[in-house]
C-alpha cells in the first residue's frame, strides 16, 4: 500500500475566473497526483468583505491587464474561458449567492455531481456570458451535467435553509481563516502544516511542496482525451 | 542562421521582490530560448502613483501571505530571499530612487555590468536585509560584482544629471504605456505584437508564447550548476 494521499482543499466560487482555471488544472492532476481533492464553495462577496479587499478589476489597468491575461491563460490551460461583455454588471453586480448556495446544497446531498456542475457554472458564466442568478439557469447547468429535473428541484427547494446558508458561511468562514484574500484559495495539507495558495498560478510550486511532478497545465493524459 | 531572437523588455526595480524571482529565472532562459533580453532599470513609486495602484503589502491579509509566498518561492526558484525585518521601512518607507538611478546610470555607461549589479543589489535588501540608499551601500554592491572603486564614483556623480533622471521617467512611463499597474512587467514582442506580462508567475505562459520549452523555473543546465 502506498502513502496515504494528501489533502488538497480548494476553494472556489464560480464567479471567479481564475478559480476556473485551477479548478481545470486541478481536476486534471487528481488522478495523476496522490492526492485527494476537497472542493468546496465559497462565496467571494464574504471573503472580500472579510479581507478589506477589492476585486482587481476596480483598478481600471488591472481590468484591462486581466481580460488579456485570461484570454492567453485559457488558451494556454486549454479552458474555453472567455470575458462577458458586460462584464462590472454580471461579475460585480448580480453576484454569485444562489449559484453557491445551490453547489453548497449539491456538495451536501450528491457530492460526487459537485465537480460537472461546477464547470457547467463557470460555462455559462465564463464562457458562453449567460446568466447564472435565475433558479432556470442553475436548472439548465445541472441538467447539462447529468442530473434530473426532479432532482435539481428538490435541490433548489433546500437552498435558502438554515443548513445549507450556514455551510456556506462555514466554509468562506474557514477560507477567511486560513488567510483569504480573494479565491481561489487551495490548502494543501502536509506534515501537519497547512500551505496557503493564492490564485491559479501557484500549481507548478504545489507540486513542489507534494513531491510530486509537475508537467504542464495540461498534462500528457489528459492532452491526448482533449 | 536560425530566426532572429525575439526581445523581450523586462521593467524591473530592485525593491520588488517578485522582480527579482522573475529576473534569476529570465536569465537563466536567455540562454536557452532564442531571445533578447533588455533589462530596463524602473521606479515601482512612479508605476504605482501613475497606475492609482496600492503596494499589496497595504493590505494586512496579503502582507502575511506575501511573505510565506516570496519564502516557499524562493526555496521552488533556489533564489535566497528573505523578508527584511522592519519590511514597511525597508521597503515602503526608504524607496529606491537611488538605487534605480544608478542602475539607469549603469545601463547607459557599462550595460554589461547591469545584471551583475542588479543582482547583489538585491542580495542586499531582497536577502541579508542590507541598505540599498546610501552611496556607499551602492558601492558595495557594485564592487561586489566586479565593478572598480573608480567606476562606481564616476557614475555615483552622475545620478543626479538630468541624462539619467530623464532616462529613469521615460522608461517608467515606457512601462505605464504598455499598461504596467506594479513590477515586475517582462513585455515579449512578438510576430508585430507586443505581449504585456506582469509579476513572476507568468514565466511558463511566456514559453508557450514564444514557442519554446519550459523546463521549470530551474531549468537543468543550470540545475547543474547550481
Amino acid at each position: 500500500m502506498g502513502p496515504l494521499p494528501r489533502t488538497l482543499d480548494f476553494f472556489y466560487d464560480v464567479l471567479s475566473p481564475y478559480s476556473w482555471l485551477a479548478f481545470e488544472v486541478l481536476c486534471r492532476y487528481k488522478n495523476i497526483w496522490n492526492v485527494s481533492l476537497q472542493l468546496r464553495p465559497t462565496l467571494i462577496a464574504g471573503i472580500m468583505k472579510d479581507s478589506g479587499n477589492q476585486p482587481p478589476a476596480m483598478l481600471p489597468r488591472k481590468a484591462t491587464y486581466l481580460k488579456n491575461d485570461i484570454r492567453l491563460l485559457g488558451q494556454h490551460l486549454q479552458v474555453p474561458i472567455h470575458f462577458p461583455k458586460d462584464f462590472f454588471s454580471v461579475i460585480l453586480g448580480k453576484g454569485s449567492l444562489t449559484a453557491m448556495r445551490f453547489l453548497t446544497a449539491l456538495k451536501m446531498e450528491q457530492p460526487e455531481m459537485l465537480e460537472k456542475v461546477s464547470r457547467e457554472l463557470w460555462m455559462r458564466v465564463w464562457s458562453r456570458d449567460e446568466d447564472i442568478t435565475q433558479p432556470q439557469s442553475i436548472l439548465a447547468a445541472a441538467e447539462k451535467a447529468g442530473m434530473s429535473t426532479g432532482q435539481v428541484q428538490g435541490l433548489l427547494e433546500r437552498i435558502s435553509t438554515p443548513q445549507v446558508k450556514d455551510q456556506l458561511r462555514e466554509t468562506t468562514e474557514a477560507a477567511c481563516k486560513y488567510g483569504a484574500f480573494g479565491l481561489p484559495v487551495t490548502v494543501a495539507h502536509l506534515d501537519d502544516q497547512a500551505h496557503m495558495l493564492f490564485g491559479s498560478d501557484r500549481m507548478e510550486l504545489l507540486a513542489h511542496l507534494l513531491g510530486e511532478k509537475w508537467m504542464g497545465p495540461v498534462p500528457p493524459a489528459v492532452n491526448a482525451r482533449l
